[in-house]
């Protein structure tokens, strides 16, 4: 019965997107819920997936706010 | 000290409602506290609860986005 | 299809005990799950329940870790 | 390689704020980023922060929400 | 700079086996890394995976713990 | 009221320590509450902080499980 979290900034994949897609979305909870299956023989019915959209001022690294980290990194 | 969260699907508890309404929140925090009172002996004041409202597509079961796992389970 | 996750300090309810009994804990999923079912009308069968036992030392409060934080204001 | 999630309620450090700032949130990232490899020698570029925050009505504490829970305190 | 956690039950995939094997971790971490990389262009040096084993007796499901859920489910 | 949750390797700030000490995990709980009262006015007294130690083999980054990610760089 695995629950998996999974934590993303609020941003496109590619520049013209604003956020995830539901596409994408689907993509990942398809895919996760077939990795366990394939490699701890979980069934598919068994997993739970949670996505959290965070936005980019509230996520960090490098003790910055990611935007300002990605800036510095570009430099 | 307990914490306690609760995520559920951002939609409502009946086909009317399009959200976890404010008096079901403040039902699930008082029930969730004073169980924690009488079943370990924990105080009211000592435990937070966190409501998480999941969006519906970010939420997957049996592989896919929750609707979409409803949907094949009703047929 | 609710998620919960209690996290307590490891500790008895008794000072004859050490940590939460199993008993203890099937009480704590049978009724937070049942209050699930009452206030949001979700199926028992949809509700994943976590519990989490966190060590003395990993859980503060007052800028203290807990047990100092308790004889503090036992005094 | 830590990873800090900081929650707190959606509102602002002072009464004319309404929620918490973007500074603020850079501030809480520098601070946490910097506190870790002050304690743990954790590189600054090791630690990930995630700020979470939580609508008022969906916190609780002492049995209520959390504003009927101040109210109450400060009577 | 995604998070990952997944939460599992602390059991073999197979009856011989008592828990979640490193190989069967690594798995995990690779799989649900490339994942991120190949629906959301996420590089795999900035994805964090942390795999969460849970004590059968912590797990609840049904309103039961796992364990007593799964034998009334075989009945 | 804010809830804080670090989440760090279980392994020592250095060569010599096997663990995180309980000195080391006193200094984040008042580091962190501190930074909480210093940014956004909270009470040493609404905060929560719980340390969660993930073992080695649990954590991956770079789609590896982070002691082989960290022998991969160092080369």
């Amino acid at each position: 019965m695995p629950m998996v979290t999974i934590q993303v900034t609020r941003e496109g994949s590619t520049p013209d997107r604003k956020s995830v897609t539901a596409a994408e979305k689907a993509a990942l909870i398809k895919g996760v819920s077939q990795l366990l299956l394939d490699v701890l023989n979980k069934p598919l019915d068994a997993t739970f997936v949670v996505i959290e959209e965070v936005e980019m001022e509230n996520w960090g690294v490098g003790g910055l706010p990611v935007e300002a980290y990605r800036k510095l990194k570009a430099q």
